[in-house]
């Protein structure tokens, strides 16, 4: 019998216990899962960031941390984890993931929000768009999510450049790396979609002078995470109108507080971290697979290399 | 020397005439493109509905009317047309459309309007919407545009359903036709899209019984054209619930009288007609290609069946 300690709020208990056990009954593991096992004996946790545990130093005999979330920069640094851990990668998050990334992709493309938000009996029909395969967008980011991204809106017609921090080779994707990979990819760029992780790195990646090599009038869409953009100088571009518009879905602090300047921004969509949501059913069935793959000795996936931070 | 008779709106000349002579150039035609060559002396005319030809008696030696547009009702019943009548199938305006429908169905999908115009400090996180495989989507026409509109929406996952008056086979669509075959692919739909041509068997397609057999809190998407949809029933099924938006880009006049109830309605966008517009370059070379096939005694592309209407 397997011990499984289930770290997380209330809330995701609630959403989780159900569909955990029966991935676990569909993978043949005979497992205990609850909130209450002794540190010493768990064989595996389901963590998110948010939850009760925060010291690892006592869970002897965990064999691996399977996160529940995408993003691991809340744990990553903390001293007390030297089991292995493992990031969450759903298809579902994916898809979800894509259907966002394109949709507003295409909506800035469309320029859709001058009707939305303007009903008022004006026929505007003046503005005509280009078509995808006049309109260059830019990935900053090309792992899963992000090559699916560029893969969805590649089939649009729109070209595609991807950036990231290690040279990659993706189909369809013109991929681009490093510090002059990153200044050739934003080099005209319409539209910027953000889907790095969180590392020193990559903080305030979308800063006055980055913003600067893009193509004036664009757009800057970011599901990716808060950090990557300096706040006060997409602002500012955005007064200045070298950028046209601002997407986000994710903050420095989370819910954005009412008195942001974002909110007010006419040219900034505020949107509530929605871009890509785990369902309960897709997740736990990742998981449950991945405990099978430790239990029988062949290596997880999605394993966070620490030294990368990712 | 062929004589090729220009017959649109002014506007339409200063757009068209240097791509057309450019185009005719390249596939080689020696060709006069003028707004003034007699009746009795023309080969070809190149026709919108709104130009200064409405009596096509006269043009005794001219083999074949070629549309500057893709919808032909207002000339199809033209009496005087005995020529063969060619639609225009310009593929930048098939690009046009697939990006326009993908991103309107990507638009209600998402729910993406009600971040959009509440920006008010309000974190909105609890509304998640299905992935796009639960959100079954339903194109009523399944031409050159409904099936390439069908292929995109599927790639993004949607399950596609497509209806036509005869029976078609599409990869990776639902393929119904004939009357049985609409209460069917209107069952359960969320989205239908409205890309049916205009004939006297389309009109008021969307009318309150076929409303009623969607999903409750459906939505219509109209890039096709406005005399589809029974206006009055629309709104009755807006108000009551039934359907939750309607994005329309055609009308019955346009432009949308600004007094029309359409515009200041909560749970309708008006677009200006601009889901597909034709671009000039591309449109030429269509055209050029066309009258080439004609000259050398091949069969015409596009050629409208004047008892179908289409």
């Amino acid at each position: 019998m397997l011990n499984i300690l289930f770290s997380a709020k209330p809330a995701a208990w609630d959403e989780y216990q159900a569909p955990l056990n029966a991935a676990f009954a569909e993978c043949g593991l005979h497992a205990s899962l609850s909130r209450d096992h002794a540190p010493g004996d768990v064989d595996y946790i389901i963590f998110a960031p948010n939850g009760p545990v925060t010291d690892f130093t006592p869970y002897t005999k965990t064999k691996a941390v399977m996160g529940l979330w995408a993003g691991v920069e809340t744990v990553v640094d903390n001293a007390t984890l030297t089991q292995p851990l493992c990031r969450l990668v759903d298809e579902s998050l994916t898809d979800g993931m894509i259907e966002w990334v394109t949709g507003h992709t295409l909506r800035h493309h469309l320029g859709m929000d001058l009707h939305i938000t303007n009903q008022d009996g004006v026929w505007r029909d003046g503005i005509i768009p280009p078509v995808a395969a006049n309109r260059p967008v830019t990935i900053l980011g090309i792992g899963a999510l992000g090559a699916a991204c560029g893969q969805a809106l590649h089939q649009l017609g729109f070209p595609v450049t991807g950036w990231s921090r290690s040279a990659k080779d993706i189909p369809n994707i013109r991929c681009l790396h490093g510090d002059e990979g990153l200044e050739e990819a934003l080099k005209d760029a319409q539209i910027v979609i953000l889907l790095l992780p969180q590392t020193p790195q990559t903080m305030n990646i979308i800063n006055a002078e980055t913003i600067a090599r893009m193509a004036r009038g664009g757009f800057v869409i970011n599901p990716g995470r808060g950090p990557l953009i300096d706040d006060r100088a997409l602002l500012e571009a955005l007064d200045s109108g070298q950028l046209a518009h601002a997407t986000l879905d994710v903050f420095r602090t989370e819910p954005l507080p009412p008195d942001h300047p974002f909110w007010a921004h006419p040219k900034v969509t505020v949107m509530p971290h929605i871009a890509s949501t785990t369902r309960a059913e897709t997740a736990a069935r990742v998981i449950a697979e991945n405990i099978t793959r430790g239990q029988a000795g062949k290596p997880l996936h999605y394993l966070v290399d620490r030294g990368l931070a990712y």
